[in-house]
């Protein structure tokens, strides 16, 4: 992931566009991005969707979430390993197994 | 990134919840997650966004995100890395230098 | 606003896309909307957004919107009323007044 | 019309909430309540989303869709019926017909 979020800076570094990258902006660009991901699928099956769009999508949502990890020096793999641990607790096995409700309504 | 995959994989899988994560629900689920987290900067700058939250819910996003990539047998340094070649020849750096245009506008 | 749903769904009858417009989808149409909305602010300050961009993406969340309301057989007026009317208990003046706090933090 | 968005900006003017709602924070807002909204079709198909729900989320969307609307002076159902021409151009229906795809797909 390193290098993932290395080249990323870089790209952004050559174009001097940190100033730009403020934390409010960068969740509104992976909205952005996100919105463009779900377009994909719009009035279709999963199975109709583009794959090479999704690919190019997903990977622009990947590269803002990452460039927001980096501005609050967030470990992606900590961070992501942290939440599945507190889920885990939101959403024990017995209670959860097989059912698509919320925690809040087990 | 494949110690997070296979985590996420095994919370799922504990739960049965693959039946629900087909890739339209998982864009859709990145959607929402991407919208609570931009919910953490409404009516504020920036610095007033409570990190830990941000931490909490750009972790969720990029759960989602890890799991519909792996839905596609995305690779995702490969799939990241590939987009920023892409878009270095959208926004080549001569053009790009310090502007916020959409490179429709360049 | 009769006239406007009525002229939303004869556009959309003329077409035959009453078999897209499930609610699921049409709640995914208004977050494609409502994201394109949202990048003509990103990177940016208010001011700076295109005012005639900003008309015709918020005039498709408009569409969508209404025409989910219409698939509910919901009266736009009076939901919107009694959302308020909800919110006004949510948000009493004397604790809300002046302050961006969420409810669950006043 | 007019009475929902006085009464919304009798809601706002009584809390001091002006402040606070520059174009681009309401654009974040529709956002932020257009994720809430799609979070009810989550994992389910239209028929499992709870319709109470629906009415509270999307009348959020419509409260700051219409506040949004007022900031920048829009008459509504002017922009709405302005667009709808727009995409019938856009779409023609002998093109468009009984298609999902986009225009720029057509």
């Amino acid at each position: 992931m390193k290098e993932i979020i290395d080249t990323l800076i870089k790209f952004r570094n050559e174009r001097d566009w940190e100033q730009f990258h403020n934390p409010k902006d960068l969740a509104l660009a992976i909205n952005v991005e996100a919105g463009e991901l779900l377009e994909l699928f719009l009035w279709k099956d999963s199975s109709e969707a583009d794959k090479e769009k999704v690919q190019e999508e997903l990977a622009d949502v990947f590269a803002f979430a990452f460039l927001l990890a980096e501005k609050y020096g967030f470990d992606v793999k900590e961070i992501v390993l942290e939440k599945i641990k507190k889920n885990a607790e939101k959403y024990p096995v017995d209670k959860a197994k097989g059912t698509a409700k919320k925690y809040t309504d087990l």
